[in-house]
């Protein structure tokens, strides 16, 4: 029987080549893909399209945020447009969704958990990133240590590893990577506003065109 | 103003005395309820009672589970009966919900941050209890990390506290604490059954019955 993964996908960049990167070494993935409250489902379209792409499964999960908190749930509040890369990764930015990776890891875990698969694939990165928390490798480590302990499978030993192969990387690293394990890139969405085509100007384009800039290649979204 | 907690509760008699707790150390208590695909609906009723009955705000958050993994969600898993507290403590049994107090933990953290609330309060115990690691100290501890390091609030130094205040108390004293506090015990529910009145014959009621009597107390709902 091959070995399970539960695959964390949000229809970016990042979490598509965390997919294909598991399929390649050998995983039966299982995706989670969180509806949350997003101001827009592009992103989620965008996940159903990578998953069928190499035919993992998936989940949509639904989810309610109702305090919201965030740029990226909350329309009143808005999303910072323009800044430079450096400057994006000098602060905690309003897009930043309070311990939204600890709500999706924690669906990941029950889900391992209850399937029997030993891993968990996120595509966070602290790199090219927007100084979220949660994508930090310390909080990654603690994060595990807690799911060891608070977990049936845990305490059995059956550890469920929680793997995050970009987190060190570049994101030109990160698209030549993808490139090499063919990684469907149009499908790809990572722009937060959500209108017909990318918007170019918000955190998220702004470090994806960096990231294809520096990897010496051009992104299939910019043909379109 | 006050300062401002989030607890978790589930219409059992821990949480419920939880609550009661924070409300006597002055927090402004706001409740989350889950409804997470439970076998019967007496749980989420009793937690609304509760809140009110203390004139705690509170918000019912629906979450599904579709891989299930316990006899608590899965109505084709049987849910042990007529054990002795003894035989309850010593394995974790089929009503172990995978991560479900990550889960809840999760949101509670989201929520906390989101709204400004300095703890979370979680009616977890580890005594008489049915071995569900997720009830254990050493989780607890790192969990905290977790958050501590995976939020803003966490990094900007207003650390969210995670408050146990039961975990090393027998149900007896729980439940003596309880009623100093004037929790009103009758609304609680506690068995994993649902039915019209509790069945005195699974884990939680066997707990339940074992606390009562060692308090030297009558429980409520053997009056009704």
């Amino acid at each position: 029987m091959r070995k399970k993964a539960v695959v964390l996908l949000s229809g970016g960049l990042d979490s598509a080549t965390a997919l294909y990167y598991a399929k390649s070494k050998g995983y039966d993935c299982k995706c989670l893909i969180f509806e949350y409250g997003q101001r827009h489902k592009k992103e989620v379209e965008s996940a159903w399209k990578i998953a069928r792409s190499c035919g993992a499964e998936y989940q949509v999960i639904k989810i309610d945020l109702p305090w919201k908190g965030s740029a990226l749930l909350d329309s009143k509040m808005p999303i910072p447009r323009g800044r430079s890369p450096r400057r994006i990764k000098s602060g905690i930015p309003d897009t930043y969704v309070p311990a939204r990776n600890t709500i999706f890891l924690s669906f990941a875990a029950s889900y391992a958990e209850a399937t029997g698969a030993e891993a968990i694939f996120i595509g966070a990165n602290a790199v090219d990133f927007s100084g979220y928390p949660d994508c930090r490798p310390e909080y990654y480590e603690a994060f595990r240590r807690s799911i060891r302990l608070g977990t049936k499978a845990g305490v059995e030993g059956r550890t469920i590893r929680i793997v995050t192969p970009l987190i060190d990387k570049t994101k030109a690293q990160i698209i030549r990577m993808g490139m090499r394990l063919n990684v469907p890139y149009r499908y790809t969405w990572s722009c937060y506003i959500g209108g017909k085509r990318p918007c170019l100007r918000c955190d998220s384009c702004i470090l994806r065109a960096k990231g294809f800039k520096e990897a010496g290649l051009t992104d299939p979204l910019s043909r379109t």
